[in-house]
């Protein structure tokens, strides 16, 4: 089956590359003229612009784009929908934010174009585990590019079948899933973020408790100087906690246990603080997901103004002097 | 090899089990007769007493004890402890408090008997896919039991090597660790199951916030009625998400994805409230794992006073009366 | 002066009357007939439509819209807008979201019109010790209508002036204050609010603490039997958290110290929620602020979803069955 | 009345002061020389040892401890209650751990010591305002030692009587309260200090955002340049964050709006902890009081290990490399 690509950053150009190996025709573009190159010779038809992408394509099209979230998406899919014609496809797999989907989905709408929103899961490590897909929107349109989810999926592979699901079928099991209509790809994916800044959060929060179970402050005999990476390897087999984050955190304690190489600025993504927004919306509280988001803010100050009305206050009632950081 | 185990509920037995069909010889009590009968059906020999269970052992004797923690658990080690000789090891399975293994190892090393304590995760799953063991204590001791450790824990299976780890070798890749003196097996368990509830958070804010995008108070046309089941079932395939959490999570929710059964009361142990209290103690901030613990306290009440409080100021300044609960 | 009042609530209707009895002059509408004639009968002008109120004011008019945020405020105001001459003010002292008051401000510019934005506190008690004014939008406009902002705020009263203010000068000392151009008023009286939440939150535990202290499930010879109403106040004199909302807590306390006529559920207003998005857009952390918020959301349901969602796991994993409720 | 007093630091020396200039007898020791002759010249006895305290003064004596928490104290008192003879009274005014309190308390009865627990609130600010004594023990020695209590608590001042107290009598309008049996002073002292550090954090967290919202990252036209000593001061007049710290804050503002001098390194004293503590022990959720805390946990660290484990996640998942610092 034949899918334009728009967008060749990481995700991107490993979203061409897993088409390609399993026989899918890319046809791509890039602002930047090196990455559509490289896929070309990896068997993709490269393009100069979007009009020749969408030239190059026969109908009824299907154009993925795989940009940024804001601006740069919005500006590219204004340009598209210019160029498509009626029965053509757009799909957002990139991190928008799903109210933009209802939004740009209804104006596409009357373009008698269609729209799919494609919430893209699996990191650096898609193109050889495969994409996990969240898809909103037109329903039709999710049917005909079945052969592309399924290539971009991992499929069943090895993962257990799920007790309970007898019969019920789908492609959930595959790895993908048509979710609901416009904005409904998005939303189950920012959720995902959600969830996952929440378990990395539980995640990091347990092995500070460890690291710092060797500290001198701690009275004699009530400390241990646990080896971090040994105890992340033996929960992967058989603990509750078993999990890939765990196994990502494995690894990198095993190349490094006191992680020397980062300094804990911690960036976030928007589905992160949309997560909060929604919960907010909703009147649906979640601690641990707001939580984990606002150390994120945090990490990257070395102090916030609150820290300072804190030790103004103290200062003011008390006589309080500011103590001094610990070496 | 030959251990003793004392407790014979759903986590004693199945550890005598996972032990007789690796071939290992258990000697086996409980306080109710019917578990340890049971047990002799499948090879164990059932005593009727804790001094008749320590004659049964040739020395140098190992007691595994597996019993509720608190009074049950010192209970039973103190009269082991009087049973034993010198040389003989008890072994705590259970979720003792870290520093009541600190103090009993000091005690029983006066009478030069050997103690350890052992974090054990595996829940009801542990029969069929092994035990994660946290080991803490002495180094000899828990040497000479290696071989009732390899049969409790999964072993390698078919779990990746994780990368960095070349050439480091120990058992943490077989599913069991000598995580250090006395206390640490059941510290690094606690920070285990800490995490663990932060997790489970992270997850159920998750779910909850996709149940409630269906909600009919959310604006026309910005809502979502998905499928929580097949949701949980993507995220198991390539996803950053994946974990076993997950899995079990799919599967409840694929039995009714609506949770009914459930009221939503939610127990915690001490191992949750301990995580807190060593956060504490060493000044590192522990949010999330905190937060984790909090929902399960709140789940459990109908209304907390607080809650009370804040309307009386509500209704002092402002008049406030208090709004109906939504139907 | 002349002041026109749009909303005759128990916040509009006390207005009216502190304004009536500093010797300024209110011409009055409201949709029910009621609260207009009980002005009239103290004084004010009572109108039978917007349209009458316009008529009965002289140019430059000004009229305070104090209804409920949201459709209620936005039709009121527009409706004014077209009834209104170039020169004359529109305020909106309501509960608005500052980003539509930035909106709304430049619509009317385009009139001519004046708009200010002024957040409001002092709930049922504001008749009696006056009104804290918190002003956004146009300068020139603000400082024409001064004498209704002196008249409505508290002015200096017997609170002690503040150190280090020496000659600064300034209407704040007086009760109210222009914070910036439009939307900055509702937005400091937003974060005053969440501020408030906190605060309120902050008392709340601690007197849920207190309650606790005498819980059967404690230890014996470690529970307190408090008594909360002398506590509170107690605290009201010389101790740290001394503040008005302790008085109200006080107050509560002494009429009930179990408080026995509240139930718990909690409502929530939009400034709790918009601060929470404030910090949210500004990556500023505000944990105390979010939490005291959540508490809100999670006082008005029986059980969360994600509560279910934690019981199913643990059934899941360790085969836990559901406490019940403590009696 | 004749009352002795150990530890002579701020609170210690100011508490003399106070009660000389109530026309009571201090006779007085610290560690240090100085603070002891500082007194003698305002009308204390002051003596070189606990001894020669003890000799100075008349049966039945009361020794008022006033020394930093801990190891300290515990000395203090025990030397002392080697020195007294039965039906002297042990004051620890200190902010010694409420479990500590009933422990002592049994010790010293056994040598018919009266022992009493009392939370002293007033930073400070207590020589001029008054302490606000939350009083634990022995009731007949707190009845002997009322004119003490009298004498430093703040008095009914002219702080309004609260509405529905009437009839109700005790001391607590007076400003000094007791609350229970041993320990009950220093319990409900230590939770006065979990609120006061959550009613702080509301006030941090609130000023942040309030700066924040002129920051450069936000959107034109919906930033606003806030002056926050206004704010502060404006919302000390008829505001309901009305309370003794805005005062401080205002102050603090008012002398400095960024607040540079303050770096932000917040300490932490036992009480915020032990709040939290007592919380758990009673499965009470306190999210507000324990953020407080964390906040300041974290406010000492560069950066927590926690989060070098997400960096280390994300490089492993995403590949994203770390953001660099805002200037």
């Amino acid at each position: 089956m034949q899918l334009g690509v728009v967008g060749l950053g990481r995700m991107g150009a490993n979203i061409v590359r897993r088409l390609i190996r399993a026989g899918h025709s890319c046809v791509v573009h890039d602002a930047n003229p090196g990455p559509g190159q490289a896929l070309a010779a990896e068997g993709a038809i490269d393009t100069a612009s979007l009009a020749a992408l969408v030239q190059a394509l026969t109908p009824p099209r299907a154009v993925w784009v795989m940009l940024p979230a804001g601006a740069v998406t919005e500006g590219a899919i204004a340009e598209l929908a210019a160029l498509l014609a009626p029965g053509d496809t757009i799909i957002d797999g990139g991190n928008t934010f799903w109210k933009d989907d209802i939004r740009r989905a209804e104006v596409l709408a009357k373009q008698q174009l269609s729209y799919l929103d494609i919430g893209t899961s699996g990191g650096v490590w898609g193109l050889e585990r495969g994409y996990c897909l969240m898809i909103g929107g037109d329903q039709a349109a999710a049917a005909r590019l079945d052969p592309i989810f399924q290539a971009l999926a991992p499929g069943r592979g090895d993962i257990p079948e799920t007790r309970h699901r007898d019969g019920r079928g789908g492609t959930a099991e595959q790895g993908y899933l048509h979710c609901g209509p416009s904005g409904a790809g998005h939303y189950v994916k920012m959720i995902h973020n959600g969830i996952e800044y929440g378990m990395m959060q539980a995640f990091a929060e347990g092995f500070d408790i460890l690291k710092n179970a060797g500290s001198a402050r701690l009275a004699e005999g009530q400390r241990f100087d646990l080896d971090l990476a040994d105890i992340a390897e033996v929960w992967r087999r058989g603990s509750v906690v078993t999990s890939w984050l765990l196994d990502l955190t494995a690894e990198a304690l095993a190349e490094d246990g006191a992680l020397a190489d980062f300094s804990g600025h911690v960036d976030d993504s928007g589905e992160g603080r949309w997560t909060v927004e929604a919960a907010i919306e909703q009147a649906t509280p979640a601690e641990v997901l707001t939580s984990a988001l606002y150390t994120r803010f945090r990490s990257r100050q070395d102090h916030t103004f609150a820290e300072k009305v804190l030790s103004a206050m103290r200062k003011g009632f008390g006589g309080h002097q500011e103590p001094k950081k610990p070496a």
